[in-house]
């Protein structure tokens, strides 16, 4: 497999995202379906972004441990926030979570009218291995 | 082609997607753009999310058929319904075209503001072969 | 690489987009987060739709022609306009950039509540080469 983080000339640098990643024979691609802050009953973990991020987080990490990959394999992934709420509890999980040596992923992030009852925030995402 | 469906231990688990699909070796991606309910001539075919979610699943279905695949085909769809309005029946809908046999989707919903005139609900979607 | 924009029988045809693009064997996957109306800099370029969408254009032109591919290798891009705000500068922006020769990519649009501080669009996509 072969994974490039792309951050061109001309367009501005984030230490929180690359512009874009480029992917060549991915050995397996894995789209993971938005990922809210809820345990392993489904229930919500708590009232607020940085909890309920943290906690996306955490099973994002979980699904690909189980195929023996890591956050840093994920090359896009796309943050859904409720209106009226902030990410910056968002980043602050972020920053818990990640290892700064691996070059961050992709990024979007739409502020939504709504999301699942009692969610915040949701994140799905693409990773390859 | 190899798709597999994951729950990994942990996340709680739902009838109506899976938590992610990983695809090793596809012979080709399509790439589904929004669809819409929208007959032939593109013009909506009701007021109601039930109505207009049925010919979104009908739109998927007939592009996937043109490829010689079908609804089962979807490793990855992201709903969009418009504020105001709950998605009960869209999940109604996909019952109502779903092979209950067939392990779902990775899913993400969004409610948003708006989308196009007329449209209560749009569905892209990756699919692999 | 092989790429085909499909318009099957039996869904509405459009100048602006195709209803799905089937790819076998990429040599290479970009993934590109989204785009905003910013310059090298990170400051928006302007207060209009339009502005901005050009801006967006431009910022995903860049990165494909650092990966020797051009907008033509977009498969799929998901457009995100902030409620409030029509997207109708976004496609005369895109029809100034847009080689007509070429057929669309897959699209997905979403009017949302907002996005980062100041921007009016947002502009993801999947580019194949």
């Amino acid at each position: 497999m072969v994974v490039r983080h792309i951050n061109p000339e001309g367009l501005h640098r984030s230490p929180a995202f690359s512009q874009a990643v480029v992917v060549e024979q991915p050995a397996k691609t894995i789209y993971i379906g938005g990922q809210n802050g809820v345990d392993a009953e489904g229930k919500v973990v708590g009232p607020t972004v940085g909890e309920q991020a943290l906690q996306v987080f955490r099973n994002l990490a979980l699904i690909l441990e189980s195929e023996g990959a890591s956050l840093a394999n994920i090359v896009h992934w796309r943050i859904a926030v409720v209106e009226g709420h902030s990410f910056d509890e968002g980043v602050a999980a972020f920053q818990q979570v990640w290892n700064r040596a691996d070059p961050p992923p992709a990024i979007t992030v739409h502020v939504v009218s709504a999301l699942g009852p009692g969610f915040l925030v949701e994140i799905d995402a693409v990773a390859v291995v």
